[in-house]
């Protein structure tokens, strides 16, 4: 297994009731990461279904996920021969942290699109022109995500990181998992949240808080980089959302996600 | 109160318990609208709130729903000072038919955005250059949603009527209540889900069956039309994504929405 797979992984432990133990490597500081954890329920999710992937999943993020043991709680509330619903909980100290409703079916990977839009412009430049997170002096200790993950990032939408933000809700970067887990559904789970906050393009400061965040799985990923495009259309009055498209290295649409997040303060 | 006003009230009748009379008006023959059924789960989550409006709404549609008696169930989750949530159900003959999570929070009708993206291109065009309902011969009987809503369409998204699909998945549309209740949050979650299905523009057929549908409030929506513009992204393997955007007659982004569905066979 690879260290994603490990730290996704559940283990049935009653009817309905599986346990994770949720690894400290896919957080900043003691904050897990919210994509992190949607892989974990997608997981429970699959187990307790005849089906194979979580097409939908909506969550919404009730409190902070430590490291440790968690409870995820699968309740099926429609069981049908396309697709099966359920209720899902993640618990940690007997309180409820993420809820979520997902939805699970079984995506033939031969499945050839009816019609599919444009890529969003502007496009991705080539992973080369794109800037890894490695660049400055290296923090000696595990610096959690940012060393799960390798991402490359748009330079066109870093401006923030030195005081010249582009004025626009976008942050776009190629994306692949240093431990070499190549893409499937619960690495999509991971790809739709991985990205900085779009809102520190525009006056935000800090962490942004994810409130609410709806992912669709579209497609079988292939193997490869995906290339993980964020955008927004709105920041009013402390809220703003962050729509996020990945696209495989076929060049196939496999997931999009919107989140509604609090817009951070220093 | 109005028509719409009245089919969405809802009364408490326990601890997080309240009751709906579910009004066959605004369906299409025995099924109900999705969008109306998520204005009464929003009713329900605001009455069981000390917040104003439902900012974030997203649902599973498990069965349909049918005119008549309906219970809500409304299970706090978390209270914030900015926001709280919830997790719903709306029952049925003691079975879930709509699972919810709601967000509730205060937005301020003054606040005024700190950046917003452009309104999506192709604008719709006047409302008097659009189609209404009521073009052909006259259904002497009540048309249910057809008979609720007032709803002036784009021709060019439209061609599918008349077997010229426009080959994209788009639908675009004015949007008002005919008995006059004007916009609020509760008429947004009926606009987010009111217009024919995007994929009528493709191949699709008949009933587009709603799986997962997400839903956000941005902003207090001012009297007037709205312009209601859908869009999707991907049509493949049976399952299509449907993007609405409500902008109001300020010209204010007011809610936003993606739906996945099923695509419709004749």
């Amino acid at each position: 297994m690879s260290r994603f797979g490990d730290a996704t992984a559940v283990e049935r432990i009653g009817d309905g009731r599986y346990r994770a133990e949720l690894d400290g490597g896919f957080g900043f500081a003691q904050a897990l990461n919210g994509g992190y954890l949607m892989a974990v329920l997608g997981r429970a999710a699959v187990e307790a279904s005849s089906h194979a992937h979580p097409v939908s999943t909506a969550t919404s993020f009730l409190r902070v996920a430590k490291p440790g043991p968690a409870e995820i709680v699968v309740e099926r509330r429609k069981s049908g021969r396309t697709a099966e619903m359920a209720r899902l909980t993640l618990v940690q100290d007997d309180a409820p942290v993420v809820d979520a409703l997902i939805t699970t079916a079984t995506l033939d990977p031969d499945t050839e699109p009816v019609w599919t839009g444009e890529q969003p412009v502007p496009a991705l430049p080539p992973v080369e022109s794109c800037l890894g997170m490695d660049g400055g002096p290296k923090d000696p200790g595990d610096r959690g995500f940012a060393d799960r993950v390798d991402m490359r990032f748009d330079p066109s939408t870093m401006g923030w990181l030195d005081g010249r933000p582009s004025g626009r809700l976008e942050a776009r970067a190629w994306f692949r998992l240093h431990c070499g887990y190549e893409p499937d559904a619960y690495a999509m789970a991971l790809a739709v949240d991985a990205l900085p906050p779009v809102a520190l393009n525009l006056d935000a400061k800090g962490w942004s808080p994810t409130v609410e965040l709806t992912w669709h799985l579209r497609a079988v990923p292939a193997p490869g980089w995906l290339a993980v495009l964020g955008s927004g259309r709105l920041s009013a009055g402390g809220w703003f959302d962050e729509e996020v498209e990945v696209w495989d290295s076929t060049g196939r649409l496999v997931a999009q996600s919107r989140q509604l997040a609090r817009t951070g303060r220093a």
